[in-house]
């Protein structure tokens, strides 16, 4: 069966996103490359991890990961990722604020979904069909998800950094074993996948 | 020249202890089985990792990591270990309440510091000579060293679990980059050392 999975880059302390999170900087105080530095400039060593990422059939997303806009969408923010955003399915983003879908170039519609993460779920298995669901964060949107009993796959790629502050993973998660599945060691990072044990 | 290090069995989400530690539960709420399991249940995998903890010439320690006796000394408490410690050298308890050293069998001696975390590592380095000082823990005198800048390595022992409370490691740490110096994965824990750049 299709499986819900995140993929998270976290700091050594466990922080995913810093404070302060605003418009010029999707990830507050925290320096970006702290994260994120595996991806882009080690893309070659870590092709697999990061091709896995977005191979999914629908994507969920919180909304502060979808942009900075708070309270109701009083301006057409269409998402941090240009014109053609890298997903090319629906993503669904959770929103106490209705509206309309946006469809973007390249097969990207972003849905807001105002009745909670279950529904969001439903409706992102339904588009994705036989494919996986990836739960793309921010942190606090995956640990809902942990907490909630719905992620299959937590795949954690820590970087050898201090953050000090900002959001944690597993945050209002309750106790629980994981069971790790793999762990694969590249420049600069660690990738520790872990599934969920029920 | 000798390095400091600390080694230090982390939850998944960065627990090395749990709140509410007690004379019958020196972890307190958190299973300890989740912590070390791999030390005692797996040590035939883990041979080289727990050797490394005790290859020192000197320890440092917290008090809650010494034993439950808070404030004066009020009761003999000799540690956790019984009559001969695993340590068989010196050993310097942090704390604000003076005692006078308790040797016991096999060369450890328990030393009880009541001037200071650099005090302690100075007195443990003269003790040391050309071996390393460990600073065996709690998470709380880890992070102290750390955030003083008196740590060269961090090993942390990454277990497969969510403890949701306790006491973590890094908190109070400010930020900064870590050298990763070697990963190994065994049976059920990921080995991931940390060289701390100056």
């Amino acid at each position: 069966m299709a499986k819900v999975y995140s993929d998270l880059s976290v700091t050594a302390d466990g922080y995913a996103t810093g404070i302060g999170q605003r418009e010029d900087a999707p990830f507050g105080d925290l320096d970006e490359r702290w994260l994120h530095a595996w991806m882009f400039e080690h893309e070659a060593d870590n092709r697999a991890e990061v091709a896995a990422i977005l191979d999914s059939g629908a994507t969920i997303m919180g909304r502060n990961m979808f942009g900075p806009v708070r309270g109701p969408w009083d301006r057409d923010w269409r998402g941090w990722w240009g014109p053609n955003p890298p997903y090319h399915h629906p993503v669904f983003v959770l929103t106490h604020h209705p509206r309309d879908p946006v469809e973007m170039e390249g097969g990207t519609v972003f849905h807001f979904v105002t009745d909670g993460i279950e529904r969001a779920l439903e409706r992102a298995r339904e588009v994705a069909g036989d494919r996986d669901v990836s739960v793309a964060g921010g942190p606090r949107t995956v640990n809902r998800f942990l907490a909630a009993g719905l992620l299959d796959e937590l795949r954690l790629h820590v970087t050898p950094f201090v953050a000090g502050a900002g959001e944690r993973v597993f945050d209002g998660v309750p106790p629980q074993a994981l069971e790790r599945v793999a762990v694969r060691v590249a420049p600069p990072v660690t990738h520790i996948p872990y599934r969920v044990v029920r």
